[in-house]
């Protein structure tokens, strides 16, 4: 993936890989490339965090099988999914191994538990709906973080620019898997306004992240930390 | 593999495959015949039950490679056997589909639950040691139970059985990998003693479940509840 343009200010220039990108994302927020350039700073921090996210999307598809057995497309998928990201945690495993750089073990992860605390279960269909919308966040997400990093490593990293071109656009096939798996329990104008509340949540969520060269941003102020009144417990 | 024999009750003939099995596998005490009729009888139920046993398996060496990341080996060993059980786990899954069987969801697994009461976090060497040991003897009562089922449906249910032939030897190697990972961290005699107490526990465990169509045996009697004290707390 290349930059098409050198001067992102002019309104003239081509938009880059990452705005035709996160164009098609369905973020609100777009991602500073001063995080790109703190994470390309200290790669080993945020190869290390990349892992352990691997990992725990991993558990989460597993998770989402054991939740709905009765579905068959979704057990399909969310284990194909699970071998899937078990691949990527083994690939990136392998960078930080030839590097001697430490896989970090597990951690807080304010962002993604702040979504997931939007999650109440035991009201369905809404509960199984906000699951699916939490996968399609997590791996949305992560596909503009790895195009944002990829545009400042791309020339000085080749082995970790190949990593992330292979799994921006696998994490961006994630997001639309999870999205259309929810859009098979309700109808489109419902998904579309349950959608566009978890879109919100999460930029404001992404807006107020510290930058940090974990994959999803450290540092939640306080201010953004999930309210006991759940925002989304109403379907 | 083949019964070599088929009467089990005389002492001139040769040792079933069951019972070759079984003789190099940690467990003291042998599954009776009657579960693997039971579950034969009750195969729809016996696989639902395998495939969840296969899909925690795969998080738990997952968590592994999370609680021990300062660990290559442990870390590449856990990641390549959640995917070899994440594919256990399709495979099984693609079965029960074929035949219009039912996945079940999750469901309590009092046997596992029992062994998983003995690790004490935080107790280290010993909790590490513990949590392999665990993972052992998970992976040998499930080659057990898998080869007496083999011996009663290998001429009724073939491509159960051919299943079941696969994934036996898969679970023999599991069980030794995890005891041999053990065995880096204490001496041999260490490991000895402690791995004695788990086998006990575990038969003890085992003798006490009510025989059902599950892997590992439900209906686990109040008695046989792990104890507050935990056995195992000291290392």
């Amino acid at each position: 993936m290349m930059r098409r343009s050198a001067g992102p200010e002019s309104p003239l220039t081509p938009p880059t890989a990452f705005e035709e990108v996160f164009a098609a994302l369905p973020l609100l927020h777009p991602t500073p490339r001063s995080w790109a350039e703190l994470a390309a700073a200290n790669l080993p921090e945020f190869l290390a965090d990349h892992a352990v996210c691997e990992q725990q999307v991993a558990v989460y598809a597993l998770s989402l099988a054991g939740y709905y057995p009765e579905d068959p497309e979704l057990v399909d998928r969310a284990a194909a999914l699970a071998a899937e990201e078990v691949q990527h945690f083994r690939r990136v495993v392998a960078i930080l191994r030839k590097r001697g750089w430490p896989l970090g073990g597990r951690r807080k992860n304010p962002w993604a538990q702040a979504l997931r605390a939007q999650i109440v279960p035991g009201r369905e269909p809404w509960t199984k709906v906000d699951r699916l919308l939490f996968g399609a966040m997590i791996e949305a997400r992560s596909c503009e973080r790895f195009t944002r990093l990829l545009e400042v490593i791309e020339n000085q990293d080749p082995e970790v620019a190949h990593l992330l071109a292979d799994l921006g656009p696998a994490e961006r096939r994630h997001w639309e898997l999870f999205h259309r798996l929810a859009g098979r329990e309700i109808d489109a104008k419902a998904l579309a306004v349950r959608f566009q509340r978890w879109r919100e949540f999460e930029a404001d969520l992404a807006r107020g992240l510290g930058i940090s060269p974990a994959v999803h941003g450290r540092n939640l102020a306080p201010s953004w930390c999930p309210s006991p009144s759940r925002r989304h417990a109403r379907g």
